[in-house]
Parts: C-alpha cells; structure tokens; sequence
C-alpha cells in the first residue's frame, strides 16, 4: 500500500526553468511606445531597469520604433527562431491566436500578464482549456495567464509590467529569500518589504496557474544555490501531490518554506473561488498536510516577513532561552510575560556574566535576566555595548531579545550604533523589537546593518514559535517508512453500501476487534441472546440509510437483564417507525456485550480532493462535535507521524495512567490507526470515507474494541 | 452577604485632584540651570513647553537664577505658602527631609520623580513607609516616588523631566484618550503613538504608586469632560477594592477602560517584582475581575492603541458585519478569512449597492464582499469614491475594512484623499489596514484625518472583537444584585481543619445533597452497609491531612456486591499504610451511594491577595488539570455573572440535551454555585478555600450532588 502512494508521488516531474528564469532571449508581445501603458513599462523594465544582456524582440501590430529597435507587426516578423521567453501583454480575446504563434516562433516559456479568463468565468475557463491543450501538444510551457510575472533581483531581471520594479531591491539589502504567490497584490505589499530589510531575491508571480504552478516555483527555489528561505502565498493548491513534492525537496535541501494560504475560512474560500480559479480547499486538511511535510504555516504577511527575516539571519536553531535587554523596566516585565506566555525560558545568567555587566551598569540597574540598564543607557551608549557582550558570551543565552519602547532620537541612535557593532560580531541572535510608533535614523540604522526589526513583542513570539516548530522537526524528520507488519495480505472487497456488519467483518480481517454481538430480529431473540452474551448489553438498530442511529433513539445501552433488552427492542422500532425508516430497510437489532470502562476515541479517514486520504484522530463518542478534538495527517504515515497527531490531541493525556486511573493501551490504538490506513488505502476509490467511533482504547495489554464503523 | 461587599466598596474614597491636575502653582524643587539635567528640562517643559499661567517657583541649595527668576536655596525660603504642586528632583536621600519642608510649606501635592526606594530593596521600602506616614500624618498626598510625572495636553502642562514632552501633541491630533501607566518606558511608548494618529490628552506616570495609584487617575479621568477613553498599564495592583472601584466608575460614566496588565506570566511576575514593589498577582484572576467589571484587557503596546484608536472613531458598538473594500483581489480573500477566523460576518450587500457599483467599476471588478476594485482604482481615484458611497449607505455594513497592501506613491494618495472624502461625511466605521512596509504621504494622510491606520489584519481582528465583547457587555451590564432566596438564615461555626463529613454537613446546611453514605470501620461492616445502601457502591478513605484520596489508592468505585466491598476495605487500608497515613489518623472508610450518571464539575472558591473571593467553575473529577476547563469571577456575583462564566468553559455545553443523551440540571448547578458563594462569604476569614469536586450534575429536575467537598 505504502508502495502505490510513493509511485504516485515519483510521478511528479518538474520541468528545471533554467531558460525560463534566465532567459537568453526575451519577446514582448503589446510592447507600447506609449508612456503609462503597461506596454511600455514592461519594455522599460526589461531594457531600463534591468541588467539583462540577452536579446529582445518588441513586437506591436502598429509597428514603428523604440529608440534605435523595431518593433515588429507580427510574432511572426521577428527575426529569430527558439525564444526562450515571450511576454504577452494582448487582449483576451486574441491570446489564443498569439500563442500559436509563439509555437510556431519556438518560444520555450509563455507569460501570459492578460487577465479575463478563469477568474471571470464558464467562457474564459473555455479559453483555457484550449490554451492548455495548446501547450501540452506544443511543449511550450505557461505562465499565468492573469498574472504580474517575474522578477529577478540578482542579476536584475524584471519580467513584468509592475511600475514598482525600478524601485526593488535598490537599498542593497538583498535576502536569500524567495517568494512564490499567486496574486500580484499580496506579494508586492511582500516586496515593499524591503523598507524593513527583507528584500526578496526572486518573486514569481503565478496568476491562475494554467500549466505553471506554485510548485514549479518552489521546487526550481528549492535547488536555487542563491536562496535558503522559500515564501509562498497560496490562494489554492490545484495538485496536492506537486505540492507536497515541492515541500519534501524544500526540506530535503534544509530550506525552510513559509507559507501563507488564504481562503480558509469560510469567507475567504468563497471570496478565493470568485479571485481565482482555484480550489481553496478544506482548511483543517491544509493545516495538517502543512505540518506533516515541514511547511511553516503563518498566518499574516507581517509574520511571513518576520519569520523569513529572522530564520535568514539566525539559520534553522532552536531559540529556547531568551535573555531580554532593555532600558526600560516595564518593556523587561512585559517582555517576560511574552517569553513565559509563548512557552520559551528566561535564561538563567551565569555569575561571570552578572558580574561583568556590573563593571559598567549603575548600582540600580536591574542585572538579572530581564536586564534593565535603567534610562542610563540612553545617554551613556558605551553601557549597552559593553554589557550586551557578555550576555553574547554566555552559553545560557541562545537569544537577546532587544525591545525598544521609544525613540529618543540621537540618544537612541548612538545606542542602537553601539549595540550592532557587539550584534554583527557575535554569532548569537539578537532580535530587536521597534515598539514605538516613531521610525527614524535608530530604526533605519537598524534595517540598514542588517537586523530588520519586528514591530511587537507579539509579532516576535510568533516568529520564535513558528523557527522553534520547524527546528524541532527538523531535528527528527519523518522519513516516511510505513511500519507494515501485523497487516493481511489480501484484499478483501468491499460493495457499497457496506452496512455496519460487513464493516466490522472487514475491521476484524485487520486486526479490530469489535464486541460479541449477534442480530435479533425480534424481542424474544433479542433477550435470549443478550443472555448468551453475559449482560448489560447494548441495542444498536441495523438499518439501510441511517448513519447516526443514536439521533433516531436507536441506540439503548446498559441493559442489565432480559426484560430490560425487551422493552428497549420494542421502542426503538417505535423510535425508527416515528422518524420514517423504511420498514424493509430494518435489518433488526444488535445485541451487543457492553464495554464500559475505557476512553473513547474515533479514527476516520476520508478522501480529500486535493490531497488524497486523511486520517483524523481523537476524542470520540456522542460529543464528538461538542469537544472537537481531533488532529490529521496525510496518508501514507508512519507511527512516529501518527504518534505526533495523537499527542496533538487533548484526548491523548487521558491515556496515561492518572490519580490511580490505569494506563490504556495507547499501543494498540497506534496499531489500529496503522490498520485502518493500510485497510483504506486498499478499498476501491469509491469509497470516499471509513469511521470508526467509537474506538475504546481499554486497559494496557487488553487492546481497543471498534463499537461501530461506517463505510462510505 | 451582598451587604458586606457592598459596604466595602463603598468605603473606596477618591481625592478629587483638582489642584493637582490644575494647579494654580508649581514648586521644582532640584531646578537646575545647567544644560541637559533633569531639573533644568523640568524647568524648561514647565516654563518654555507648557501654557502654564499659575506661580511657578524654582529652588536650588546652590540659588542663582532662571533668567529673571530667582532660585531659591531652600523649600523654606519660597515666598508663598499653600502651594498646590511640588516636582522633587532631589537625591534618595534627602527626599523625607525635603518632603517635610514640603508639608510646612502647605504643599498639597509632591510629585516625586526621584527613584531609588521600595524597587531597590528593603531600606528603600522603610525610607517609603516613612514618607507615606509623612503625607497619612499631613494630608500631603504624594505622586510617585520613581515616576515619569505627569503630561497633560489641552491646555498643554508638562510637570515632568522627559525631554520627549516638547514634542508631545505638536502634531494636532489630540485625542479624547487618557492614560495611567506605572512606568515611563511604556507610557513614553504609548505617548508616541502621536506618530500613527493616537494622542493621548493627559499622561500620569505614577511611578511606584506609594499613596496615589492608578486607581485614583483613572477614577478622576471617568470624570473628567474631555476624556472618553481611559488606558492603563499595570505592573501591580495593590488594592483590589479601589481598582474595581474606579473600573466601576469609568464603565458607570460609559468611559471604555483599555488595561495592559504586565507581570502576567511567571517570569513577568518575577521580573515585576524586581522593577517596581507590587504585587503582580494571580494573572487568571486578574482576567476574570477584568471581564466581570468590562475592562479590555489587551495584550500588547500595539493593541491598545488599536483598540483605543478605533473606539475613539467610532464609539461604543458591535461591528459585526463588515465589508471588505480593497484594489487586491488577494487581499479581499485574505480579510474574508480574516472576518470568518475572528467570528465576525461577510456583509450581504443589497442588490441596489451592487448596482450603484457598477455603474462605476469596470467588468472584471468584483462587486459582491469582498468588493475588488482592482488596480483599476489606482488608476482612477474617482473609482474609488464613488463605490464607497453606496457602502457606507447599505444598512446591512456595519463597518468597511480597506486593506492597503501597497503603497504605490501618488496613485495610492490620490485614491486614499478620495475615499477620505467620502468616509469623513459617513457615519459608518471605516477601518483602514496599512499593511505596506512602506509608509509615505498616503499613510500620513489617513493619520492626518484622524483615520489612524492598523497595520495588520490580525490587529485590526483583535481590535474588532476587543471592541465587540466590549459593546455586547455594555449591552447587558452585570447590576451586581446577587438572588439570595433559599439560602440558610444562619451561619454555622466552622472550625479549622474541616474534615469531608463536616465539609458535607455544610454543605447540605446550604441546599447541597451529598450521595447516601456512612462510615465503616471494619471490612464487615462496609458490606452490611453497602448491602442496606444498595449496590453499586463506592469506598473512600476517611483520613486527616489526605486530600487527594485517589492519588494513593484511597478510593474504589463501583463495588457490585459484598466481596467486592471487603476486598476493597481491606486494600485501601493497605494502600494507606504504604503511603504512610498515621494509623491514628485513619477515621475509617466511608461507604457511598455510586452516583454513575451525570456531568463532573468543579465549583471552588479561595480568596485571592488581592481582591478577596473569587469562585472557580468548570470541568470537574480526576481530569480537572488535564482538562483545564475552570473559569471564574470575583465575588459577590448574581446569577447573570456567574452564568457567563459558566457558559465560557467547554464542559457546559454537555449539560445540554445532545444526540440521546439528556439535559442536565443546569439551574441546580447555578443554585448550588449561589449556595456556595454564600457559604464561603459567611466563613470566617482564616478559611482560604472551599472546593468541591465532584459535584455532580444530574438530569434535569434532579439535582446535584456533592461527591467530595474540601475546607481549609
């Protein structure tokens, strides 16, 4: 079974860009002498603002000059076979007929900037289909269309009709981050980044991913030698397989990948599905699939660029133990509840450390960690440097935490001066938070030295927290093997619908044991075999159609003797007949041994479109809703994933042994999570969900009993 | 009961400040004529910075003159008595010398900047507790010691040594927002929030809060006509029953109190009491008074002037369904998301709004919410305005939210001028997010017309629902009348220890039924007992100084028959003598009636430091701290409180009726929370705490039971 899932994901192939993204030869398609035109930015940006040596071919149905170049009337016309890029700045209406001409001209790469198709509609999704087509039996691969292109900061490539190209990366202060979105408006606000030191080195921006996706990106950024951090802002994820191969190569080269995937609520799918044509997809599934496979989840662009920026200058480490450093004694207090708050440490400061911070600090600084130099610090710069170096010395000290409440202008400049010739030297982090609503020289001092501030002491935590999530796994990352044994050989068939009975038979041919329960189809059946099964014992109705049988009043449970199992065998066909089940659907009742000491879980595992088979585990039983507690992974899993998704769960503490309650046997829920998977991954794909609840994990060594199971 | 505490709060007196907050005239005692010391920039912000036309007098043991003023050597020799402010800015050691100079003067107020007493140690703290028997003895009150001072700004009075209060309020944009902060840093942080359109009109920094305190200013600013608004930072609160008294005040006047309260986590606790004397308290008791008397607590500097600016601009309402109005289809997704994570609502615009649009927008603009303008409207600022108009006139928006993603210079100006046009005539909230690292002249635009930005979604959601839980709970305040029918004339004697059978006597003198049970002292006679209780029965341990019986075996449920009882009789005792329970001490084994069918819950009640009774409710048995599912409220509190909080834990949605399984006797619990408060409201101060647990709820109509009560 782990067989079938790791072909499917050794299908994926992604094509290696290199022409692409550097080009030998670039066409604009709707060049335009004509100032303000997209036309003509594009044309400016290609031959002003970048430093492109390559050739380039204008071509508008006009004709005419651009300074000393033609612009040609046709794709045609253009004097050069095997383009590697073109540039499509045409009308809708007339893409179509140009890309054909692009075939014809051998162009490699296609960026298609024109809008008006998915995005609008029935027809414009039509148009697609063809262009698509086009490019399968071409060879000549598609970006966008409805996109704002590329862009290449080193060396200076800009494939796009953005006026803001000219001004990117200008302040020298590019990142070895790259950046992948599908709209233009979510990344560009991500490139004016760059005011607060994260400069991107590579933006692609993907449009409606006709043919090129997100994946595509990632992956090319994931072998890039100039790039260590990946962003990407997802509004849907077409191929879930070409996504998760694009995050396993990320983190196979220990290159951390942030995402940020909008329309996850409600109100944004709904909004994503009018923006694009994507799929926003089922948020929980993404929440979990992200997790799995190392992708950081983050959820503003604020902290994407706080997480990138500091994972850039810190590198892959876990940043337990903060030392916080201040000249205020309440931006210390506060601070500390932040670091207690996320469930990071205050470092405990060696003596050495105290005592060499005592040499220059005033007798009324505060020397323990937080480390409050007092206002002292803002007219005597020399202090924070000097104390700030042994804290850089300390081995207890993974992180200094530098909030900065106000910006008493030159004294904090020289302050902040100081402190950044200790911080470039060290090789510790140092994280400065610019709490104060007034920017200025200290804070430009600040982005231009390289250590891009965040702008709360909230936005910090999180930052620490999503680098600390990543080390942490990174540290033990899931190879993927699926633990197989205990599992049968063959395949059993399943013909849907599967009823509750053929169920179980298939959970017990896997290893699941269900309770002792035979049918009865009448009262006087009922109690004489409750009686052979040993009392109190459970009636379940059997009926085609009725999934939730405890809603109807057909569940009875805790029957200690036969008169009991009699009267509860006659109201529950009361019960069915009052909420209209078909009397020839009735298969009769369950008569079940009762299995009351134990936690109560619920395994399920479900097809999700973009992704493929999710398990869900967690708290089970009739609360099921109420307690929503339930976590997910992607399968195939192995047990350490699945050890990871449990424990996730608040349920999982209720399986150890506690005020004298006895340990359950956790072991086994483990195995049946393992069989349940194995046993989904073998059914017909039309099956589309398995559900196991409740699933009772009983006393260690005594296993887990399935007391119902729906097949679907 | 409710009398006591009624009376108690009635014995919290305000000072009316007014000669503080307006003085007719101002001594600086430590003026200083050299360049760059605190007492000369004291002097200056009073003489060159502030509109100060009182007396002014300036006293230096060295004399000289201020320009034309003298500087007197001593307090003595100044020609006035009864002035209303002193500023000392004289060393630690001499501020009681100088204060009583201060009292014979006839000074009403000393404001205290010097730091260096109760923060630094215990000599300090003594120094302290004679300068506050000083002011008790005189009538002197003191502001400070270790303070910032105090800024006022309309008309502008600076009696402080920050060199930073030239600039405060120079912009213009004063704000209807007070703020009382212990420290400077913080405060001087906020203060400069001027910069992103939040001016604070009066600033009191008060320092280590020796006899005035927070509470005080807050209270005076609840009066105060040209305030609206009041935000706090607390380090510590040292009087519970002033605190809730001034919050009282600000919630009477209609006045939203904002409270940062720092020192919240472990390491923030210890980190205050290194920085300022308070004590920074239990902080999850903190969030219960907090929300029982409508104080917004906010988490971080960011925060509170978000929550501050909004409610500012658009007072006190729900803002429920909102609007989302951007030129990024990106962007729009992004909120939606943003508006479904935080609970709010997508506007479902009316069908003439969508017209109206349309008449406007080009074709490919979405027009439904989000409403996506596209880059269209950058292009064409008109654009812009005339499709906010039909918005803000749709009664189904409650307010519209304009992300900004980019800051594309000029365009993105003209656009933001046009829309201000349009939201400065409307009466409708309109939010607008600057999410750019870029700022500029579009961002100092909206900041100019009073439209200060937030500069994340996230923000802009936290403000929303800080503002939202504020208006629903000014919609049904809390009268604080407690229901006290069926509650016991008389109040037993308790005596301390308290063992169970006494706590349950108690308990049932208040209406609190405890399961059948009596006490066994050989294994014989629990059987013969259960026997006459009728099976199933549980045995506990009666033992002195054992609390958690479970934790060593002490207790055995669902004993089914004779055997069974005496083979447990017998093992708790051997469990007993294994953890060592003095033999002497063992009372026996209790033989209980089993109650298997209902809700475990909590209710405990302890006295908190600082504000007196507090009552826990939530999710009870062996689970309490798995589950951590308890919250809780100061008391006296009516029915109406102490059912919000119930409803504010997970375990109370499984008092109601769900799938089968019945409702449960959610009004017993209530009575029996009632009961509870009363009962410990009538114990004599020395008990520090009553718990039950469990206290079961059975189904509705029947009650609840007492499984296990403590006393201590």
């Amino acid at each position: 079974m782990s067989v079938r899932a790791t072909q499917s994901l050794s299908h994926v192939i992604f094509d290696n860009l290199a022409r692409l993204i550097q080009p030998r030869s670039v066409m604009i398609v709707g060049a335009s002498t004509t100032m303000g035109t997209l036309g003509h930015t594009t044309v400016q940006n290609l031959l002003e603002h970048s430093d492109f040596e390559g050739e380039v071919f204008l071509v508008n149905p006009r004709g005419g000059q651009w300074q000393e170049r033609p612009l040609y009337k046709t794709v045609g016309d253009v004097p050069e076979q095997a383009i590697d890029v073109a540039l499509l700045l045409v009308p809708a209406e007339s893409a179509l007929t140009t890309l054909k001409a692009c075939v014809d001209k051998g162009v490699r790469y296609a960026i298609v900037f024109t809008g008006g198709f998915a995005e609008l509609g029935e027809q414009g999704r039509e148009v697609e289909q063809e262009m698509l087509a086009l490019a399968k039996r071409s060879g000549m691969r598609l970006y966008g269309p409805n996109c704002a292109g590329m862009t290449r900061l080193a060396p200076r490539l800009g494939l796009t009709f953005s006026t803001e190209f000219r001004n990117d990366g200008r302040n020298n202060l590019l990142s070895r981050i790259g950046l992948v979105t599908q709209g233009g408006g979510l990344g560009r606000s991500l490139m004016q980044g760059n005011e607060r030191g994260v400069c991107f080195s590579h933006w692609f921006s993907t449009g409606n991913e006709l043919d090129l996706d997100n994946a595509d990106f990632i992956h090319w950024l994931a072998q890039d030698p100039q790039t260590d951090i990946i962003c990407t802002v997802i509004e849907g994820i077409k191929d879930g397989a070409r996504f998760v191969a694009a995050a396993k190569a990320a983190s196979l080269a220990g290159k951390p990948l942030i995402a940020l995937k909008v329309g996850r609520s409600d109100f944004g799918k709904k909004a994503a599905q009018s923006h694009t044509a994507s799929l926003a997809g089922d948020d929980v599934v993404n929440d979990a699939v992200f997790a799995q496979y190392g992708v950081i989840r983050v959820d503003d662009l604020d902290e994407m660029l706080d997480v990138a920026s500091l994972l850039s200058r810190v590198g892959v480490q876990r940043l337990q133990r903060l030392c916080v450093y201040s000249s205020s004694g309440g931006a210390g207090v506060l601070s500390a509840d932040k670091v207690g708050e996320a469930g990071l440490t205050m470092a405990c400061l060696a003596p050495a450390t105290v005592a060499e911070m005592a040499k220059y600090a005033p007798s009324y600084a505060a020397l323990t960690n937080p480390v409050d130099l007092t206002t002292k610090a803002l007219v005597d710069p020399e202090l924070a440097r000097n104390c700030l170096l042994p804290l850089f010395n300390d081995p207890a000290v993974d992180a200094v935490l530098y909030p900065i409440t106000s910006n008493y202008s030159a004294s904090t400049e020289s302050m902040v001066r100081n402190m950044l010739e200790v911080a470039k030297q060290g090789a510790k982090a140092f994280i400065p938070v610019w709490m104060s609503s007034r920017r200025g020289p200290a804070h430009d001092l600040l982005v231009a030295e390289g250590f891009a501030p965040v702008y709360s002491l909230r936005n910090a935590m999180l930052a620490l927290k999503r680098i600390n999530g990543y080390a942490a796994r990174a540290a033990h990352k899931n190879d993927n093997r699926t633990e197989s044994a205990r599992l049968p050989e063959q395949m059993p068939l399943v013909s849907l619908p599967c009823n509750e009975t053929q169920a179980k038979a298939l959970l017990l041919h896997y290893g699941i044991r269900s309770p002792q329960e035979t049918l009865a189809a009448t009262a006087e059946a009922a109690a004489a075999q409750a009686k052979a099964i040993g009392f109190p014992v459970a009636l379940k109705l059997v009926a085609n159609g009725v999934l939730h049988k405890s809603d109807i009043g057909g569940v009875r449970l805790n029957l200690g003797n036969e008169m009991q199992v009699r009267e509860a065998f006659n109201q529950i066909m009361v019960n069915a007949r009052q909420h209209n089940v078909a009397a020839a659907g009735i298969g009769g009742v369950l008569v079940s041994e009762m299995i009351n000491d134990g936690v109560e879980m619920l395994i399920g595992i479900h097809r999700d479109a973009v992704f493929g088979p999710i398990l869900s585990i967690g708290s089970g039983g009739v609360w099921v809703e109420v307690e929503a507690d339930v976590a997910r992974c992607h399968l195939p899993a192995d047990r350490a994933v699945l050890e990871r998704v449990l424990d996730s769960t608040r349920v999982a503490r209720r399986l150890a042994s506690h005020r004298g309650m006895p340990a359950r046997d956790r072991s086994a829920l483990l195995d049946a999570a393992q069989r349940l998977a194995a046993l989904f991954l073998n059914l017909d794909e039309r099956v589309q969900s398995l559900e196991v609840n409740p699933l009772v994990v009983l006393n260690e060594g005594s296993g887990v009993v399935a007391l119902d199971a729906v097949i679907e």
